[in-house]
């Protein structure tokens, strides 16, 4: 797409509001909407137009992005009363960008289909200050052309685009897999350095050893350092939204007919830590499970 | 120790026979052992002396490698009939470098002291090329003399030193551990590339998309190529190896009361391979039970 | 309710046709109703009235019974186009035996409250010979004077009704779970089958003796003889059946907050099942999956 | 055996004293030994002679009957220092009824076979209140000859006995998988009763169903009703005791390359409540694990 066209950016939170400040510096008609208004404040600051309704914030034929917390918010902005859908209509493009499951993207797909609309499956990998740094990792699925059309959108945002095929849905389950393999990986540190210190090792001691060795890459080196200290608050990922993830690859999972062992077990210490009444800690804080089980704590 | 020292050094199966031959190359005075000797033929070509049994390849006081199969194996060579542990006697020292137990280490601490010999536990990360490389990693624990001692061994076999303190079992929890969390990390891509072989998802994509990306290091890197491609032959590892690993930290768990419910998994992944008669391939082949799981073999 | 007032039944597969022909022979005055209605000749021919549709089963102000598949075809022949809730109307009662979710009942039961009607959720244990011999057991819960009008129906189904107060969730609470408890027993019996057959030791001999000692009630009898002989054809309860109540138990404790690991370890046996292609066989096959991971088959 | 012969009884714990009680009613010649002698006390007023040592407590020839702690203590009294097996020699028969390995069993029948005499191993199930009321049931594996000389031993004791061949470790497969299944069901009734507790269904009225009607067995109609009011003290069967079982079971499971993932998370279970402090309540308390998990303690 041109960077003088209008695009809409839908969703303000912690990671979309970064993401659109981003794409405000290339586009400039940048209009942003947001359920709670007053997320929007500092961009509209800086120059962007305020929508009162996702409807109202796409032009038709136009380009939006969405960035939203769940499948659920996602189809509501889309096909609800208010959603955009019907207003995007014939040569509109919809680039879904929030952490949701394949099949939320094969129906909006189809429903924008129905409109003569395109869709391009977009989630990312990263946190807010990649998100700020433009340094996330994109992967992507949904039609050739649509692809083409959203390619400045995306660049103007992250550090690579990995394109997984013309599935809608394909791009969600790269996505739902990699937060899995992220989580079982702290799952296996927080268990072995449990057994460290039982046998009387020092986290610490082991945690920088992993990660100036075998294990040299920031997931290892920076998750391991808080595993090591307990350091779970602030939240750079909260644990409930770790949950509402490993429930979409169950869901994935189930609907492919596989089992997943470790999906299971990661859910069992996500739902126990849930009930324990953490679900706004980190996502690292899943070891807690492990510690107290072992009477460490 | 001085470089013309005599040095003993017991075990050359595939680390073992690199490893001698890196010390030969420092230490010329080197006595090789072997259970079969033919093993020993190419060093003794190369200038090292053989012995005929462990107690005869080691010198009153001096210091003495070990580098064989398991816990028994272990044991035997230094308090069996024909063990060395007597000969080494006073102001002697056994570099213990075998992938073993904890308790095994505490223990021939412990007769070793009674001889007036020290022990220093000093196993490896790293497969025959790293040995042959000199780039293996090595993690070590025991008495601070003794280890300064065998520091100029160490240097000779790999590419960096980790201390972890005074307590001869302490550097094997640190090497099991680390074995458990490698073959987490594997058993996660395995899921996670089964999930994504059913939803379509091209296998190597995703793999190269992981070392690429959130996974840039050389473990995520090349498992994931093997997984991808279901290459489990030639063994790197033999998956029966990684089952004797993963039963000793089972073993560890259960002595220090701490439940491990991701090496039970990993323990039935292993378990049930070997039911299958897949002990000789690569430990990745823990995969196949994911897939067979999900009817995808 | 009175023996001569109209009956309405709406569901006639396995457990439902011998529930009707026992409700005809204390309800002349029996109303049926099935999707395929080839299904309902057999009471149309012993006395029963066939409906068209749900709607047209039940009279305004009467009783329905509802024996359906599952919560999708229970809400469609309840709210449906083509439903029976708005006719049942005010001072209606629906008995819903099916096997769903609590969360179904409760929403059935506001659907009701709209319209006047009252609910009672009864669902039960037994097979199909048991349904016709009136020797079900059967669980209920919902609002009081609801549970009396219900009685004599309930009572010419089973040989005992259990009472688990007025929630409309609570009894399918309490059916879920005794079919996770069942299905509990039979993993329990399959893995220690086949220790026990590793070990030399045979199975029969193994399963005559529980049901003949520590384990003397039907279901341990009955299933563990199934198990040591391997007779998982014809099903007496599909397996794909089993792992839609597993599901559903699934759903209830996530909805709960509550871990249940055991039920992740039978979801994951019944998953495996169903990708062989076993989800027609008796449910006690999710044996195999223990059989084939031991190398037995 | 006659009678009158002698018989020597070893291991006077919770359940050999009344077992020994029993057993000295038959025959009044019977010697007894435990490692702490007070124990026998009431045994020796009652008749029974008290041996210094377990060898001095056999007859060359004779008939012995142990019933000791674990594999160590048995393994200890029969061939340790002060064990009977050399002075039983040439035609003695040792009946082994503790809770021990089959790979024990099958060692004490080999050096028992190098001194002439014979060897049964007879466990039990049941409290030591069904040894005192002669109600145990006996399981029993070893040669015939054996078996029909141990015979009136094993029928003062019990209200049945149950043979599985010659091979004399099949009798230790049965009752540790015996144990196992039991332990099983204890974990599926918690789960399950957890999830009625977090449903607002009564704990009690759900435990009172299952017995009455489809778990009509003392097993489930005894454990459930400890479950439901969380009566783990005073302990019937110490949890620690159950660990040891399990932890056997994993041995066998181990050896025989059968994975058993049920048995796994019983061991986590239990493991969890040991490194809590709950190793000397009932084993049914393993159900604290769960409620703790699901936040209701």
């Amino acid at each position: 797409m041109n960077t003088n066209e209008s695009l809409a950016f839908i969703g303000l939170g912690s990671m979309g509001a970064p993401m659109a400040r981003n794409l405000l510096g290339v586009f400039p008609q940048l209009v942003v909407y947001n359920r709670n208004p007053e997320r929007a404040t500092p961009l509209v600051q800086a120059g962007a137009s305020l929508a009162a309704s996702p409807a109202q914030a796409v032009q038709p034929g136009g380009v939006v992005v969405t960035m939203v917390a769940n499948d659920a918010a996602l189809k509501e902005v889309t096909l609800g009363a208010q959603g955009f859908a019907p207003t995007l209509g014939a040569g509109g493009l919809h680039i879904s960008m929030s952490t949701v499951s394949p099949e939320t993207s094969r129906l909006l797909a189809q429903e924008h289909a129905r409109h003569g609309s395109l869709f391009v499956s977009a989630p990312v990998f990263g946190r807010p200050e990649a998100a700020a740094a433009k340094k996330l990792w994109i992967v992507q699925s949904g039609d050739a052309g649509a692809k083409a059309r959203a390619e400045p959108v995306l660049r103007a945002l992250g550090q690579g685009i990995h394109d997984f095929g013309e599935e809608p849905g394909a791009a969600n389950v790269v996505k739902l897999s990699g937060n899995f393999v992220i989580l079982s990986a702290v799952e296996a540190m927080g268990e072995a350095l449990a057994l460290a210190e039982k046998n009387g090792v020092d986290r610490n001691a082991l945690a920088a050893f992993w990660g100036e060795t075998i294990f040299g890459c920031p997931i290892y080196q920076n998750y391991s350092k808080l595993l090591a200290q307990r350091q779970y608050e602030p939240a750079g990922f909260k644990l409930e939204l770790g949950l509402k993830d490993v429930r979409l690859v169950r869901e994935v999972a189930e609907h492919a007919t596989l089992p997943m062992p470790l999906v299971d077990l990661l859910h069992e210490r996500l739902l126990t830590s849930l009930a324990k009444g953490r679900g706004g800690i980190d996502w690292t804080g899943i070891e807690l499970v492990t510690a107290e089980a072992g009477g460490l704590r």
